[in-house]
């Protein structure tokens, strides 16, 4: 089999098989095909696609390129979530807790910020203590445990995607549906994942800015994951505006924490309305997570159900047992809770009286990377204390000069650019914009 | 200004700027940047293409990464003619000597046969002593002393176009119109050239086997042509039946001279009617030569001219004095007139009696590649004493057993293997074939 013959196939719009997907990846991961003949064929996937099973192929050889977590000895059912990236986007620190509480084992691998998207990683690790390099047998102890874990992916999973994302990313070939679900399901599979659910996000504040690619990627991970025997969902959820009513590594799991119903000493931070829509997200993911596990049989009745364990407060001691397990201190941080705030403090004001009609999620993001809450390159530091509270809601009515958003920074300078940034994305208007649901389409092989 | 910008734009279809190409191409020349993402931009530009002016850029900035033949000392004008490559096609050992019996100066850098198709300096070493190694000052001295000069591509010359077109080759990025046309038309205008001529085949026995591939190139010859301010003719001609009478090295020679109006030493090879479709083609892109030239306003007046060089004998006497200034030695060539032969000889019969309907150029090509008329790698070694002579053309009637070629072959095996192969092509039906235009198109910037 010689690469050329499979690069000139794909360019001319045929399907590889999977010995020939096998010999790709088992070459290129061994080295004994140039990475000028792979970027060229990952161009040409570019342009040509390919089938969901030559991406279920690929994800499979992918897989098979390094170690996977052995969950042998739990009993499952294994289901995680995946997002796609938002701003805002707390929804895995309250996502696994209530799934954990309703009997799902949740074996999350997470992923550090980038960009204008947030990180779970990172937020985590503004817990005091917590660590997110656990070895595959802790992670598996862990699940075990409290239901669910959360650690950072190791070098030895998916070592093919590591590789083959490295050169995507210098040569164009990174916005590809096929291999961007390639990369998404084997790094999920080999967590130990029996299930997904995915949280597409499409909008101005994601990486898929149109419903259109939304949708063709929740298709292609639902018919590869298909082809692939897996179950599979994913929902397309609206990213415009930030999630909830905190961005930031702190702030965010603050939010978190008072949404999964807190005990006495958490409640300082009281939940709101402002938090509604990060709710309706995270719950709707939730549930479906319970019916893919084959513990509920409707979305409504999974939906009741995660409503429950939030009241009887077991989600909160699912996740109070999790920060407790992977090294976090729950009393520092609770002594954290409202006050761990960077020392600068601005107010972002509303531009005119009326109704405010936009927070550009793109714009908090790139603002929350000049900050430090967030890295523009993936060996940057950040800031655990820095973000932003967002005061007023797209629909509020607002007045010339009252606070809708308050931030927090290290210095001057990363303030002001950071609040220019935010304005250049506010918008007020004479009317309130129209009530958009978040929750868009859904796609399920369950 | 970086790589990747530029693949990404490439690759989201848009065109990219003079000073964008001549980063690209100086930047690969001198190695600062890998190969890998060089090989992704050819995909991108195999499937976006390019606009007339960034492969007049292309092509531009490919010329300037090497010397160029300097004609200055000549008086010009120089126009030379260049060939997609075909089966028998032996045009340029014709058309340079009329061209400049009528007083164009013709620059020829030529190639060598690859594959199923023929090479002009192949056939040129066949005369025995021509040398194909001029220094540029030998060039130009020897068009000055009798119009034309043939010989192969300086390593000097055009080295961006070396190596793209290597690492195109392992790429699957060879198939491009772009890229086809900045390659040959740098190599064409390092040379020296004010003016081309292209004869662009298309059927079976050619590289674009339809006709709007054909045209596509042809369009794209010569819209980058004009965008360089150059004029070009592109002249789509008809490639199914190996042109002309015979099919090798010495053998293609042969037809040559004996076409030009040789002395009494050659006639001993006579000319006839098996030849027309070649010397259909050949006066059709010499007279072009000649417009293009400006020697003559009109095609036709054009044809008329190169038809009374022949005659009297100017064209020639031309041939015999770049012969003898090229190193060969006429007595020993007219000593090899219908004699230089290679030892095994078999004659291929028609299948049935009826009229001869194809004679398949493709077929034909791949079978001089077996008896070692052509390569299959460019390493190679070649024979000049084997090949074919076609005996009937398509039209003529056969009767079944009778021979309608001719083969020349120096093992049994290279022998047999060849027959088979040009048997495949042959076809005799009940009537004869339509008669079929060679000229099947004209465009031009003139």
């Amino acid at each position: 089999m010689r690469i050329l013959d499979l690069i000139i196939k794909k360019r001319n719009g045929e399907a590889l098989t999977g010995e020939e997907i096998a010999f790709f990846v088992r070459s290129y991961v061994d080295g004994s095909i140039p990475e000028y003949q792979v970027s060229a064929l990952l161009m040409a996937i570019y342009f040509q696609g390919m089938t969901p099973e030559e991406t279920g192929y690929l994800t499979r050889q992918m897989i098979d390129s390094g170690e996977t977590i052995d969950l042998s000895a739990l009993s499952g059912p294994f289901v995680d979530k995946h997002s796609t990236g938002g701003v805002g986007d707390k929804v895995s620190l309250i996502l696994a807790p209530i799934a954990a509480a309703c009997g799902v084992q949740v074996p999350m691998m997470s992923g550090r910020s980038l960009g204008h998207t947030g990180g779970t990683l990172d937020k985590l690790e503004s817990i005091p203590g917590f660590r997110t390099d656990l070895t595959p047998s802790r992670f598996a102890e862990i699940i075990d445990s409290c239901g669910f874990a959360m650690t950072g992916q190791s070098k030895a999973v998916v070592p093919a995607d590591r590789k083959l994302y490295g050169l995507r990313d210098v040569t164009g070939t990174v916005e590809s549906v096929p291999l961007i679900t390639s990369s998404i399901l084997s790094k999920k599979f080999a967590e130990g994942a029996d299930a997904l659910v995915f949280d597409v996000k499409t909008g101005p504040g994601a990486f898929m800015k149109t419903l259109e690619d939304a949708r063709t990627l929740a298709r292609s991970l639902v018919d590869t994951g298909r082809s692939l025997g897996k179950e599979i969902v994913a929902v397309l959820t609206r990213m415009e505006t930030p999630l909830g009513a905190k961005v930031g590594n702190f702030l965010e799991v603050e939010e978190s924490l008072a949404l999964l119903g807190a005990p006495p000493a958490v409640d300082r931070v009281p939940t709101d309305r402002r938090s509604d829509d990060l709710m309706e997200v995270t719950l709707r993911l939730t549930a479906w997570m319970l019916v893919a596990a084959g513990i509920e049989k409707t979305v409504d009745g999974a939906l009741e159900r995660c409503l429950e364990v939030i009241e009887n407060g077991s989600a909160w001691r699912s996740m109070e047992k999790n920060i407790r397990l992977q090294g976090g201190d729950p009393d520092r941080l609770y002594g954290f809770l409202g006050s761990h705030r960077a020392p600068i403090e601005a107010a972002i004001t509303a531009p005119a009286s009326g109704f405010l009609s936009r927070i550009d999620a793109y714009s908090v993001g790139m603002a929350g990377v000049y900050l430090g809450a967030g890295r523009s390159k993936t060996d940057d530091d950040v800031h655990t204390d820095v973000g932003f509270e967002v005061l007023a809601k797209p629909g509020d009515a607002v007045k010339l000069g009252e606070p809708i958003m308050r931030a927090w920074a290290h210095s001057d300078d990363a303030m002001k650019l950071a609040i220019d940034t935010v304005n250049a994305g506010i918008t007020v208007a004479d009317a309130p914009p129209e009530a958009q649901a978040m929750i868009l389409e859904e796609l399920s092989t369950v």
